[in-house]
């Protein structure tokens, strides 16, 4: 008989999963995914990208490239954190396949077994998913509207002790609870951190998606303070404002984490995509950002506004939800007591389906939310599927 | 002061890394890299493919896709495998982003810290860091022109006991060592590892680059066997069968293990490019593959063809290497003691260079051997650099 290591003994396929690949059925109106519409990729920007490249580009993408990343494309992102206000000094960047890879190869650089990760309560299933595979604990700390409640967060971060490694946040239109980071809270953040030994891992794969330009203040990253009083690594991601399809995101940390994480990278997967890092390349050298951005923060926006319309119309009291200033999402919490998977299972039944509560939630217990994704709907669905989704709730209250 | 994992703590920026960087100077010969050459690599294919697909092809490309793969791109290679003579019975493929992935994932879900991955002796470097990075300790065992020696594995499989998990192989135009296993000894292993409680890795990035027809029944790999007496994992990749920069290969494992190598991965980085499955998956169902096979194995063959008169006509006596029927590599065994990083100097001073034998030591020291790899230094500049490296041991044969 073979026996796995213990990190393979603790992976289980989930609830979750099931249910996303339930809710992948497209006769089912999903708020499940938390993808772009297919209909927003820019194919077209592509095509043209592709087409323009020389014979000579062209086999540099067909070709290995360096574990860092392809040196035209870290060059581009630099340029473009710099604008955000990241400064470089002594500090890396580092391609990575996807957001998803620079949160975990943060988590093999500094958790062993035991340690422990402390994360906002909601959190992204893929980052608790990553610090869980190194054997380490999730500890969740609730939110606010504002943020993440800095008591709490200094009460968990005196119990856990030596044992917090990591404090990962995502500031800006969270996933999966849809709020973002007040100024004020952000500061009192940095404040309460201030000569903690502790790796804040900032992950932004959203902040460029504000709906409305007066929010973009909000979204200047932790990462681009003048004083940090605490070691902060960033995570960013092509995901959302370019494509999922080519795996590609990035990692900026002190040089020294950078290098430890190139070394994790290089076993891991050896390099990322050249292809797909060329065109990146391209889509930010040839400045095709800033317009499409614009269609996405349209686009978004109007998805979101048809969704908290219809919210309004169609929840019973006792239900709340966040309002989204940009992002993919809202965050339902229902009213006390009410079990997620049971609205899921009757919202399902009916042709509607979201992601439940507890996979959310570092415990993997609570389960009295939902997170409902508006960006991959086609808007004259939207109404439709709240209106199912509202309707398994009353069913679920009268139960 | 923050504290790494103790992962990472092992990991150490190495000397061989310093050296491979050196040796990508353009002004200087190399037999370093492991990679395709460029000026072999289908650009014109893929633009073919590219162009050719509908912009329904072109969205899902650039959308998320499943953990286990694009399932055009799984059902191709599946197909693909199949004409080898494997049985999916049980079995399941998953698509990993790269070759590298594939054997980065067994260890995972294999290997904890202090276990041991049994190897060949030399054995690949990018295995031998993935095994370390999960704490396992790599041991290898000698070969011979046949592969493996068996007498041997079987002493350091009685020594290791319980805590040997992986047992890696490359039976097939071995990298570094260019030696091929003989069907009598793939038979003989069999026999030895029957009941045995270890996993067999065979990676086979190498398989399809015969010189010689006659010599493809070498190739049938061990995962095609009808009775099967140790548990197979099979890991395959397009790098040197279509493109490095696809970042694509595969994994054939039972579902059991395939179910934890996809766990492993969806916290690694979710999903491997869709836009490189696409573009994979055409150039199997369009069957582009077979021509371009034959390209490369005349142009590969030509190569080493080049490098073994080089190797006889300018090296001196009590240098030996092997002749290798298919793949990148010649394996050089200098005089006895000598170390091949001084030759490496001596010969990168005058405009060549190779990787020393040390990196591919599962024990990291033995340094009395080289790697020169044809594939990827244009026909007219290999006499050259032998002449160089040749001109770079008599020397230090001197000394």
């Amino acid at each position: 008989m073979l026996s796995f290591s213990s990190s393979a003994l603790g992976m289980r396929s989930s609830e979750i999963r099931r249910l996303l690949k339930i809710a992948a059925d497209p006769s089912i109106i999903s708020f499940a995914g938390g993808t772009p519409a297919s209909s927003l990729l820019p194919a077209d920007i592509t095509d043209e990208i592709y087409n323009g490249l020389s014979d000579q580009t062209k086999r540099a993408a067909m070709q290995y490239g360096p574990t860092d990343g392809y040196p035209p494309l870290v060059a581009e992102i630099k340029k473009y954190m710099e604008s955000k206000g990241i400064n470089f000094d002594n500090q890396d960047l580092i391609v990575t396949a996807g957001g998803q890879q620079a949160i975990n190869l943060v988590a093999k650089v500094f958790l062993d077994p035991g340690d422990v990760a402390v994360t906002e309560s909601p959190s992204f299933i893929g980052a608790l998913a990553a610090f869980k595979s190194y054997g380490a604990d999730t500890v969740g700390v609730p939110m606010d509207n504002e943020g993440i409640i800095i008591s709490q967060l200094l009460d968990t971060l005196d119990k856990t002790g030596k044992k917090a490694k990591i404090l990962y946040l995502t500031p800006y239109f969270h996933n999966p609870a849809g709020i973002t980071y007040s100024v004020n809270r952000k500061r009192q953040l940095m404040d309460a951190l201030k000569g903690r030994d502790i790796c804040v891992l900032e992950d932004d794969p959203y902040g460029e998606l504000y709906f409305d330009s007066n929010d973009k203040k909000l979204t200047v990253p932790l990462k681009a303070a003048k004083d940090q009083p605490v070691q902060i690594c960033y995570a960013g991601s092509f995901a959302k404002i370019f494509s999922p399809g080519m795996r590609l995101g990035w990692l900026i940390a002190t040089s020294e984490i950078a290098d430890k994480c190139q070394l994790a990278k290089q076993s891991i997967d050896a390099c990322s995509s050249s292809f797909t890092q060329v065109l990146a390349a391209q889509f930010l050298s040839q400045n095709k950002l800033p317009a499409y951005l614009e269609t996405l923060r349209a686009a978004y926006a109007r998805r979101a506004g048809i969704m908290l319309d219809s919210l309004k119309k169609y929840m019973p009291e006792g239900v709340s939800w966040t309002t989204p200033k940009g992002g993919f999402y809202i965050w339902v919490t229902l009213p006390q007591n009410m079990d997620s998977t049971v609205v899921f299972n009757e919202a399902f039944a009916n042709g509607a389906a979201f992601v439940i509560g507890s996979a959310f939630d570092p415990a993997g217990i609570k389960n009295d939310c939902l997170r409902l994704a508006f960006s991959s709907t086609p808007e004259d669905k939207i109404e439709q599927g709240i209106r199912i989704i509202a309707e398994a709730v009353r069913k679920t209250m009268r139960k």
